[in-house]
Parts: C-alpha cells; structure tokens; sequence
C-alpha cells in the first residue's frame, strides 16, 4: 500500500537529500533504515530535492510498503535508525495515487538570518550569520513584486539550456513572501516563502537578493526589474543552505 | 585594566567549562585565542563551571587585559578565532575589583525539554527528547517549594564529605523558577531558574526530578519532602547536559 512519511533533518551532514551513487544523502540513509524495516526494497519518493545542508521539518516522502507493515512501529525503528540527523514525523497510509512530488500544491520554506555583530553558535548551521544591521522593512517591500506567477529565472541556479535542462519553464507561481523578526527577536530574522514550486537555488537567491536589499547594496525598487530580466546576472548572490528549512508541503485535503 | 567578557558557546564539543589539563574544554580554547589576540598571557575567571555539553548564551569571563587592547577589535577577532562553536558578545572594561564569579548576584538557566512521540533533528545537542507527554502544570507546582533560601544537598552531585568539599554549604537561594511552552510551540517545555548561586548538577537534578514530576513517576507534592531530606537518595534522575544553557548573569549595576 501507497504511505506518506513526513520527514525532519539536520543537513549539515548530508550531500543532499536525493539519492546520489556513493555520497551520504538523506534518502540513502532513510530508505535505508525504511528497508531494514520492513525487510524489502522500497523506491521513495520526496516532495523537494533539498541541496547540500539544507534542512527539513516536514519534508514529505511517499512510497509502497508492505501492507503488513506497523506504520507506528515503522516511526519508532527508522527514527532510531537515523537518528540523531533524520526523524519520521508521522506515517499514514494514503491513496495509491499519492505522490509526494507530483501531488503537492504547495510547499513552505523559511530561511533564518541571525543579524548581530557576532555569530551565534546555539543557531550555527542553520542560521545565515550577517553582521550589518538589516533594513527588514526594505527587505519586506522587496518580496511584493515577486508574489504571484512569474518567471523565475533571474533566481534560478544557471543551467546550460538545451545540454542540462532543455525546455524546462522557470514560471513558478509564489503565494507568499515575507520578512519577520522571529520570535520577538530582533536579532533573528526570518524569511517564509509559499509556492506551487521551486527552480534550483530559488529560495536561497532570492534570499541573497533580498539581504543584499536590506544592507543597501540593491535598491528595493529594483526588485521588479531584476525579476523581469529573466537573468540571472541581473540578481544578487546566493544565499548560504545553512538558513535554508523545507518547513511544510500541502496536499489536497 | 580588568575586562569583561559576556560569551556565547555550544557546549557540544566541548569536556566543559574550566581548564582542565590535556582536554578540550571552552576555557581552553577562549583563553588561547584571547592571548593571540593581545600577546601576553591571560588568566581569566568564568562566572559558572558548566559541564560537559552545556551551552551558554551569557556566560561572563573577566580579567587583566593590557590597556591598549581594542575590546571592538578583540570581540571581532577571538570570535573568529573561536568559530563556530564560541563566540564573545561584548567586551568592555570595568572597575579593578569586579570579578566574573565572585561579584555575580544572580545566575539564570534554562533548560529545554523536547516533548513529542519523535525526536527533533533540528534541536538535537541543545534539547532533552521526551517522549512521553508531560504534565506541565505539574511540573510547574513543583517548582514552588524550591524557591527561597534552602539546603539543596537533594539536588546536589553527591561528594564525599571531608574529602571532596569539606565543610561546603549546600544552602542557596532560588529566586524564580518557572516551566513554560516555549516560543508557543507545546512540544517545545522550558524551565527558568534564576538563583544566586548553583552547586554543582543542581539544574539538571531539579530538572531531572520535575520531569518525573510531569510523567507522573513522582507527585509533585513530593517536591517539599525531597527537598527537606537533603539527600540526593531522595530526588529523582539528572537530567542530560544538551538542554542546558547558562544564559545570563546579574552584577550590581
């Protein structure tokens, strides 16, 4: 039968989430413990491929296991298998035509800047430290042109065209985009973003545009024209994966 | 001229707090760098031993510094020297009398309690897994017997009198002590404890019997009895090192 896991992780100790011959990523490490197991091949699938230390809360992976299988025991076993970088949030089963990429509405990242002087070692590795005061409301102004459906490739990772990725649309449609102190604190910044989906290295050049807004590097009313460009030479640079979290992907209800 | 240090540092990889010869411990590692950076040897003096594996937001270091030390430039510097798992916040000079350890009031910790059916990768080393539900409020009436000025022998490592710490006071004086969700998050517990001073264990150890306080293995109008008996026999377990954080200590201003 078809099951959905809901998937949290600590990148920094992976080469990414897909799997890829002879390097340690989170899929090779989970499907690896999902088979210990349940004690048969399993093929999963993830809602979004992750890069190089970028974490997850609730990365969603789906996939056919036995039926027989206790999801609730499955939780239990693979978390410990994992651990202490990779947890199963939850198990359910689901309708046989679930797919944890292809059935996704929607998915949720946040990307969190720690901006004081110093860095701070209880968030490193997962907070992108910037020393300068940031003008967040700046920043906040320069999400606006960016919401609704666009094409993205000025915040694409570039891609040889016609070798790599031939025909492939940079339109992405972004439901939501801002900046907030997080937490009550103003040291901590952070960006949540909402789209139908992402280009490689969307989130994190965005991002990197965004800061370089708020440090005064890029005006904020340059935004527009940097996503009209359709270039990527036009944007600013690309944010480290530390910050980067897959926080939530929606399905139909 | 005396200097004082507020410091911030991910007690992971560290064997604790105080120098201690032939092994990596944070003091270690603070002073080497501080004495890089202004070429003469330093003795500095920390407000709190933390254990093994305890964090700080605010710890407090104090010593002699030569005067024409930048204290802007030697936060700047030892941070990176220290990078990532130890950073200084600030630095200023102060009066010739103030001492880190002795002129502090007032020590506060938190400590937090990962409460849900999964571990959390994403705060693994500065969080307690519990996976068993607490009862919070509990918890909470467990905490007012402690508050005041009490022998806490209870809660304190247990030593061999006359030899370890002869004729030591185990009295000392609790100012608040508190649970709460932390950040809104139910699954997030944090315990505040402020006092004037701490033996040694004695926040993981009150932690520690709170907790079985909220899963229900002790009742929490237990608290009192196991306080008076000043005996460590009587309370409960010692809770690990990764949910701890020295976060501030109080001077007279």
């Amino acid at each position: 039968m078809r099951a959905k896991l809901v998937v949290a992780y600590e990148g920094s100790g992976f080469r990414g989430f897909a799997c890829n011959e002879g390097v340690r990523t989170v899929m090779a490490v989970l499907s690896e413990a999902v088979e210990t197991v349940v004690r048969v091949p399993v093929t999963l699938i993830g809602a979004g491929r992750t890069d190089a230390g970028v974490h997850a809360w609730g990365q969603v992976v789906s996939g056919e296991l036995p039926d027989h299988v206790d999801l609730g025991q499955l939780v239990r076993r693979v978390s410990k298998l994992c651990s202490p970088a990779i947890a199963v949030r939850s198990a359910e089963w689901v309708a046989d035509d679930f797919d944890a990429r292809f059935s996704a509405l929607w998915r949720h990242y946040r990307y969190d800047v720690w901006n004081a002087p110093f860095p701070n070692p209880l968030v490193g590795g997962r907070a992108w430290w910037v020393a300068h005061p940031l003008d967040v409301p700046a920043m906040g102004a320069g999400c606006e042109p960016i919401i609704g459906e666009h094409d993205f490739s000025s915040f694409c990772r570039r891609v040889k065209v016609g070798v790599d990725e031939p025909e492939k649309s940079r339109v992405r449609r972004v439901i939501s985009a801002d900046w907030a102190n997080a937490d009550g604190d103003a040291t901590m910044v952070r960006f949540e973003i909402r789209a139908n989906a992402f280009c490689h290295q969307m989130v994190r050049s965005i991002v990197g545009t965004l800061v370089d807004i708020g440090l005064g590097r890029i005006a904020s009313d340059q935004m527009a024209a940097i996503l009209a460009a359709r270039s990527r030479d036009a944007a600013g640079r690309v944010a480290p994966p530390d910050g980067l979290t897959l926080w939530e992907v929606g399905y139909p209800v």
